[in-house]
């Protein structure tokens, strides 16, 4: 059966995987572009906006895991646009043209509009639904690669309850926001239900990862 | 001018100090020893217990780190003793007869009892004022040694919002406790005042330490 995978997820020491405030101007709210220096910095993340250079070491291994074996993308209403995006009939998402999921990519909101076709195979489906049954759908249209869970933190919430994440790397960062949208809150035990790795990086990043049980 | 330091803080990955439901029979609430596992392995910890063996790596190179230099410690009612030991006149805290302070030890609590004084060099002063007050008798009482802030999150957190800590080191634990005594509590941009350095161990724990900015 394919995983369902988190890679390269955000967050603070306190946990919060966006700041407060989030708008057009401040996709990640207060919290600026300071959650992921790290992976914009990585060869991975320069090469896919066409420059050189970039680091090579720890942090970039782990952001390279984004793109392999994946045939899926589900993510929250949050991870595609500010607050009212369904209101705006020509918002296509943050990245443009060609968006980096390069697959059917099914975005959970309340209040869904027709599916966008974008450039480089990714296509917009948006499900009003519950984390299960929207995996079925992911599930289906990956065709039997891995589905990829991409964030914010509400909806990874969400399929962490639900028991249905394999996978999931957490870079937690350095700083501490304060307020925004929280990662850990009702995940006690979570520990039950995953082997844990940490490893900190020359960055100031610590990587976590959570492997499912068997 | 001396330094107020924290020493082998332990908190879990939600940022917990503690657990819920703390008690006598339950000194860190549901969280029960698992804060502390790899801290009471430390070659260190085994020594002060009488005992040989232990581990010798990071772990143990943090948890050393608690005795050179103090000259005094601080610490919160809460570590002192379960809810309610200030009605208990036989209480002289968790330690036995010669707790591992070894100094002029000062617990703040809104019901202070006389001082107590233990083997080994401990006497317990027990005093209701503010955080910078409680500083002012801790740092006449230790003779230009450093003073040592020995939590729990409350008093910790009410230093920090003070700017009274020069030195943190915090071990988070690869566990979620859900519930209990949260560090990160209205601390937004911590960051600033601090450099932080980050390092993972074998034994799963990430220490953190922070380095007041001069």
């Amino acid at each position: 059966m394919s995983k369902v995978r988190v890679h390269n997820f955000a967050i603070s020491l306190d946990g919060f995987g966006t700041g407060a405030g989030q708008s057009r101007e401040m996709p990640f709210g207060h919290a600026g572009e300071r959650l992921h220096d790290w992976y914009v910095g990585t060869q991975y993340f320069q090469q896919m906006r066409g420059e050189s250079g970039g680091t090579q070491g720890v942090d970039n291994a782990f952001a390279r895991q984004h793109d392999p074996g994946i045939g899926a993308e589900i993510m929250g209403a949050n991870k595609f646009g500010p607050p009212g995006w369904q209101d705006d009939a020509d918002w296509t998402g943050w990245w443009g043209p060609n968006p980096p999921f390069h697959s059917p990519t099914f975005v959970m909101t309340h209040r869904p509009p027709p599916p966008i076709e974008m450039a480089g195979g990714t296509t917009f489906y948006f499900v009003d639904a519950p984390a299960a049954e929207v995996l079925e759908q992911a599930r289906a249209a990956a065709n039997g690669a891995d589905i990829r869970l991409g964030g914010g933190a509400t909806v990874i919430r969400e399929f962490l309850t639900a028991g249905l994440i394999d996978y999931m790397h957490l870079a937690v960062v350095p700083i501490v926001l304060g307020r925004g949208e929280r990662l850990w809150d009702n995940q006690e035990s979570l520990e039950d239900a995953f082997d844990i790795e940490a490893i900190s990086t020359p960055s100031g990043v610590t990587h976590l990862t959570f492997i499912r049980k068997v």
